[in-house]
């Protein structure tokens, strides 16, 4: 079922060792991994048993090349692939196609996911949000895509932007509550874990029912005694007191017009 | 293995609907739920099958009385409890054990979990706060706990505060990122559904490996390009666009002695 020939993968980092693990896993081998730190390179062959290259000339020879660089390396590595006759896709959530307009076939190939080199992910169910300059292409790079997981979405620049923002607040400012959580029960000897079941139940709520409907807390109901005795708490604390606050006066605001739980 | 005979629960919202629903899925029938509007009593009998009363004559005569109420209302109910024989527990993850001093045997029965009238949670790996004010007690509420969850842990007024704290930040202020997300999403034609699997990695690392080694996004790599583009996105959502910038502020100062990912 493969689409593509050979397959570049461009970058040393977090995304390029997934993706890398992901080929592998369906019994596609990168023919070259474009790294050019010298030591990266060394390190990237013996944690992925890859072919690793430092100069474009084998990246040329191939049919897709997947620039998983950092969004600001983007540009430079364009440069090298303007008689590129393969499709060059880049993987950043932000940054617009064009930024491969040098090279004639492009697009973008987005797993939105959270990826850490260590951690081995099932992509099954993660989104894959893909775009080309040509129909032909986005067709080809859908079928490449469907290998991978259940959802391929078919996303433009200003579509990908606004889910990777949405990330952000989902994502890392979701884990920033942890963070927080973790900091204020380590002080007084408990341990994150006792949070699990309420935070699980919550995300699975908020799923289901919409988050807004699901929020509880006292916040939602206007228990501004609570409120009052969490901002005491906090006296110590007071860059956690400033989003305390904030986020407070957030759902009064936004969330007055819902029913009161 | 019930420890306790006759059970009382007071109150008629969520957590009164989601005890009486557990102690009924164990075989334990209410003695009787105390509901002292009429409308509501009317409607918790329906919902309920159980036997709803109006007035304190049947709580007195029960050995175990849960107050699930709203914070505000717990010192009301201990004013018609002074000749109460039984064991009186509050509910509440804020509010002192001492509130109920008028009682002889008082304590705190506080789960865990967010809970709605409408759904049905497994209780097995809520954790159970308890707290008694004499050692007998919290044997014997402990035991009482035990036939519901695994984890029945004794805390303290100070150490139960903690936690109801930690949870607001866990779970209330991270149902808002949710819904934040929710918001910029549907106003780009798409669905929070393309971000379950984003988050639920999210949250499975951070319990793994701890919320501040899971953490990555723009703010912790230091990508002020991309944190600059999401605020011009945000511009016509000043609220959102404050809670950006502080939790962003808030990443970058406290992060920055992690290796950066």
């Amino acid at each position: 079922m493969l689409q593509f020939g050979k397959i570049a993968v461009i970058g040393a980092g977090n995304t390029a060792y997934t993706l890398c693990k992901l080929l592998k896993s369906k019994g596609i081998e990168p023919f070259c991994v474009f790294v050019r730190n010298p030591e990266k390179a060394e390190k990237v062959r013996q944690d992925l048993g890859v072919e690793v290259v430092s100069d474009y000339e084998n990246v040329l020879k191939t049919d897709l090349a997947i620039i998983a660089v950092n969004d600001d390396a983007i540009s430079e590595v364009a440069t090298h692939l303007t008689d590129y006759k393969g499709l060059a896709v880049h993987t950043s959530g932000t940054k617009p196609a064009e930024l491969l307009n040098r090279t004639m076939r492009f697009g973008v190939f987005y797993p939105l996911q959270t990826m850490s080199k260590e951690r081995e992910i099932s992509f099954d169910e993660i989104p894959l949000l893909i775009y080309a300059n040509s129909p032909d292409d986005v067709e080809m790079l859908s079928k490449f895509a469907s290998q991978f997981s259940k959802k391929v979405v078919f996303c433009d620049d200003e579509q990908r932007k606004a889910i990777h923002l949405a990330a952000v607040f989902v994502s890392n400012f979701t884990n920033v509550m942890l963070g927080i959580g973790d900091k204020l029960l380590k002080d007084n000897g408990l341990s994150l874990d006792v949070m699990r079941p309420l935070v699980q139940e919550m995300i699975k709520k908020s799923f289901e029912i919409s988050p807004k409907d699901a929020l509880t807390g006292p916040a939602r109901r206007n228990d501004f005694s609570t409120i009052g005795e969490h901002e005491k708490m906090l006296d110590n604390y007071p860059d956690e007191l400033a989003i305390y606050m904030i986020l407070t006066d957030y759902i009064i605001e936004n969330y007055k017009n819902n029913e009161k739980l």
